[in-house]
């Protein structure tokens, strides 16, 4: 059951990573395509170095983590924010790709949907963050059926093109008769071309991370079986990434990166068909049965791989919000216990690329990768820090216990550790490079400007937080015995909240209780006099003139004077508060009593106390709701029948002063 | 002084009139213009008439409540109310209209803004509504420049243009020589032509109503002054509209609706220049000094006339919000005593109609004056009932009395503005109804729409307020003395913000202080209890278990309980709440504690106290900041040196009880 979740996103991945392979070679001219089965073997090795190295990551970092608990952990502060930060863009890129090679898939079978593309996929978007917002835990057995249709139809795919090819009959793409305009190229050229297409199948490698980050979610033994998740994700997709490519160059699938390219293609009014679609039209006929449940099946799988991003970025974000590099808002479980503050960031910020980005898959492919390598790399790189302090402790045990039978068993699994992740560390810088050096003038800079500020806002987080933390830490310097406490309760018209919160405060019992109206209109203070007097009131009424129609500032006078003269050093105010029961009537409740307490809370030694009014309306809206919006806080449920035990578990103490 | 105050709306609609009215003809070709001395004949005629009948309404309603006040007086809540939304509906496209216009002209003389046109109407809306929140009123005097330079300089040009004229030397307009397309119209549509440029240029009467809305602002004598200002900027409205009318069409002035309907003008790459620049480059030449100067004032003075607006509807806004038909919000004054909350609503909307629109003066013209006739013909009805009423008085009167001097002239003054408001209120709602004849299905449906929705609205809220205000009055059925009151303290860890609460709950010496812990995590938990024995601190700790994560509804549920086990009839629950100094502290802080709030206070006999714990940053920032944002509420400047004596006007009830 674990393959599906997990595996939908680094499977999705070959359902682009072909196509931007051949597509960049294909700038070259057709001719190029003949470098095509070297550049796919070179991303496959790639894929098996990677999946072995993250066998050995899972195996010594189970608690889930993944590269930011590693880099962290072996490297120190900065590289692990680093990696955070880059997990974090890479999400979101996860997401705007995906989504945009889904919309490109569905289009490829529906042509006519592409004036709404950008609008399709902010669709999707929304559509997911809504899904996950409701908790789709329970839902992922029905997410295996698209990835296990994805994985069989493909691979029939394949499997049919394959046979007839050796059967001398081999499919034929609707592009593989157009002719392709290309300019000449200078050798480096050449070179920088074959990599660039490098780098852009190794978006075939996204994904593969995702094991990391999700152990926890696996059965027991975990370790053992999300290895053999990782090592059965990586054969799958070789086997599809090497098929695919090699239907679509048996079958002539010409996909350019600007159609107007291809000779004898009507660029103005038809949409290029993916490459999928290509090589499912050839294979089962355009418009058949299979060709259908192919495009269906890519397009479930890539939305799929969008929501995989939307379990790991929230994720990652209670993480680092626990660890003090985010805001804590992030580790905050909303309704149905999911992480929903994350979600619904990663929701905007995706729909905001997709957004500036026009769902073109093309561009967005620049951005992508470069994150999960930055990731890829400094993870390896701190498994082989973590392999190197292992073989050390070993290398300071006496002699005889060196000898020994385990520690020399050990020993040998450290060193292929750290032989697997240096090899692995290797090739992911190496590939780093080529990606920076490649796609760097393409967009991806963005990258390389987002991932510094991002993590240095994190360290900027983590220090305030620290010195907050440091302000309010306890000591034993705390004198407790204030006295002589005032309580004040603010009167603007005398209605039943007013007397409620009087009653209110005569019951705490302060020292002095005084009802104080500011006045701004002579009359309205008249009558408010008159009434007092006429309903007996039980406490005194001050009155505080304000001839500039300031509220705060009279009242921080009158408390002033009020100390000097007697001496309080605790002053509450009582304000009453209204409560409604809908939205739009708060819009109709003046805010000068929230206002006048933010003010007041800045004077020293004052205190507000909110005496609630609830209103008609409340009443008949909270007793009637039965459960918050998508999205809303838990709790934020008041009257939710109970669904837990409630026990006070130290009744004894209950006996007070 | 008052003139350029209360006259730059009503004069600068002659910026846009003439060039209306003359486009609506011109679309049944050139022959169509003989019409326009007739059609402007009749515009002139309704001016008066209406000058004249608001000469007598600022007499009879010198309050300053203007249509809406005459209309409520005399005809009930229901057309008062219709008014109201009428004249907001007009406030807003007076803004619209009024930029639309000014960015017209100025595009006329500087053709090349012209891509930026939506760009340039929003920024002057915003920086108008940022000149009216720093408080406009001391800048009147500077505005009283533009609007006589805009009298002086177009009256010039009227003065030149005849005389050129007469000497046989007449100025030609730039557009003369292009012949018009137009189509063969049936005899209705020729009537209805007709009518429909009468509508357009019923836009020079718009700001006539400015002044009965604006009387307080006039010096003594009010009625006086008021009534003489109107009648000279009635008279100079005349004069500049039928002397831009003569001169348009002495010129040559062709002006279309759809510029490529001008044979001969390239209305691909060029921008149709406004009939004021037409009008102002024949005379003065294009590129000329005074041509300059001429679109520079009524670029100016349209702004202006937006201006008057963010006066208007703000004032208007506070005396619905007085008289409970709007959120009591807008009675709110902000910063500098302007009422903030209506001008920044006002420039929202207008800048929402203006991009809407694309800021296109002509398709903004069709929604506009609906609003103003909706106002002038309930005003005006109002009138006749105000004088019918007093008549029917003087009725009432002995035979001797009415013989009277003094009650002849009352009477034959009532008579007097009884026969000038009937003939007011005849012609206003004959033009009202020629305007929503021809201009319902060019866009007025919209307005036809919004005044009723509006309307309705304001009644909403009244009967709101209205309920509200009988659910909160005072009654002398509230007992006081409530007793057994019971502190909460809401702990999570131990910190100094919770050791202050500690201390102000105890020193306002409650029956009974307890700080009560959620637990959620069980180490975190432990870690507490074991804290609170180590710092000793004074009052006992309860413990309430919450396996799933909720924190109001345990409180809630131990609330019960307690409740019902010792009888609290007040329950106080003291939050410690952090104060910011920067906003992007607050992204960094929980919010639990303010929700809990929020769900306790629905729990009958629950208030909060909030414990104010200033961050170092805070104090910072408060302690620096000399005055607020502008908008910000005047209520919100806790540190400002006092402004005004503060005095404590009943000093012998200090002595609580």
């Amino acid at each position: 059951m674990a393959l599906p979740i997990f595996a939908s996103d680094a499977l999705s991945s070959v359902a682009y990573a072909p196509q931007e392979l051949l597509m960049i070679l294909l700038v070259g001219g057709t001719a190029f395509l003949a470098f095509s089965p070297w550049v796919a073997a070179a991303v496959i090795v790639l894929l098996v170095v990677v999946v072995l190295s993250y066998r050995q990551l899972v195996k010594a970092y189970p608690s889930g983590g993944g590269d930011y608990e590693v880099a962290r952990t072996n490297l120190g502060e900065v590289p692990g924010v680093v990696v955070a930060a880059a997990l974090l863009v890479d999400y979101v890129l996860t997401v705007a790709v995906s989504v945009a090679s889904g919309v490109d898939n569905i289009i490829s079978a529906i042509p006519s949907l592409d004036p709404v593309r950008v609008e399709l996929a902010v669709g999707f978007v929304v559509l997911v963050v809504i899904v996950n917002l409701r908790g789709v835990r329970e839902a992922s057995r029905a997410f295996a059926i698209p990835t296990y249709v994805f994985i069989g139809s493909v691979g029939v795919m394949i499997v049919v093109g394959l046979v007839r090819w050796a059967l001398g009959d081999p499919p034929v793409a609707s592009s593989a008769g157009f002719a392709v305009q290309a300019d000449d190229l200078t050798q480096v050229a050449v070179i920088l071309l074959v990599l660039r297409a490098f780098s852009s199948g190794c978006s075939a490698l996204t994904g593969v991370e995702a094991v990391s980050n999700g152990i926890q979610a696996f059965r027991r033994p975990k370790i053992r079986n999300a290895q053999t998740t990782l090592t059965l994700m990586g054969t799958i997709a070789i086997l599809l990434f090497a098929g695919l490519t090699t239907i679509a160059l048996v079958s002539g699938v010409h996909y350019a990166e600007n159609p107007c390219h291809l000779v004898g293609f009507d660029c103005e009014s038809l949409v290029q068909p993916s490459l999928m679609a290509q090589v499912a039209a050839a294979t089962f006929g355009a418009g058949s049965i299979p060709f259908f449940i192919v495009q269906a099946a890519t397009a479930c799988v890539l939305l799929l791989a969008a929501n995989t991003a939307f379990n790991g970025f929230p994720l990652l974000g209670s993480v680092l919000a626990r660890d003090g590099y985010a805001p804590k808002a992030l580790n905050t479980r909303g309704d149905r216990l999911v992480y929903s503050n994350g979600m619904i960031i990663l929701g905007i910020v995706a729909i905001a690329v997709l957004v500036v980005y026009q769902a073109n898959l093309t561009n967005l492919i620049q951005l992508y990768i470069i994150g999960v390598f930055v990731s890829f790399s400094l993870g390896q790189i701190g498994m082989i820090r973590h392999w190197l302090r292992g073989l050390g402790q070993i290398r300071g045990f006496s002699k005889a216990a060196r000898a020994e039978e385990a520690v020399r068993a050990e020993t040998f699994a450290l060193r292929k550790g750290l032989v697997i992740n240096s090899i692995g560390a290797t090739l992911t810088v190496l590939v780093l490079v080529i990606v920076t050096i490649t796609k760097f003038t393409h967009g991806a800079w963005l990258v390389f400007l987002a991932i510094p500020i991002i993590a240095t806002l994190m360290i900027g987080v983590n220090r305030y937080y620290r010195d907050v933390e440091h302000e309010i830490a306890m000591d034993d310097r705390t004198r407790f015995g204030s006295t002589g406490d005032l309580a004040l309760i603010l009167v603007n018209r005398l209605q039943k909240p007013v007397a409620k919160a009087i009653d209110y405060a005569l019951a705490a019992k302060h020292d002095k209780t005084l009802a104080i109206h500011v006045s701004v209109t002579k009359s309205d203070t008249d009558a408010l006099q008159r009434e007092w007097k006429e309903h007996g009131m039980p406490v005194p009424l001050a009155i505080i003139d304000s001839p500039y129609r300031y509220y705060a500032q009279p009242i921080a006078e009158f408390i002033t004077q009020y100390r000097e003269k007697h001496g309080a050093s605790v002053v509450t105010v009582y304000l009453p508060q209204y409560i409604v029961g809908h939205w739009w009537e708060t819009l109709l409740h003046n805010r000068r009593a929230r206002r006048i307490a933010q003010q007041l809370m800045l004077i020293h030694g004052v205190t507000i106390t909110l005496v609630p009014w609830l209103l008609d309306s409340s009443e008949l809206i909270y007793g009637r709701r039965s459960r918050p919006l998508p999205g809303q806080e838990r709790a934020g449920q008041p009257f939710e029948p109970a669904t837990g035990p409630v026990s006070i578990t130290e009744r004894s103490s209950l006996e007070g002063p």
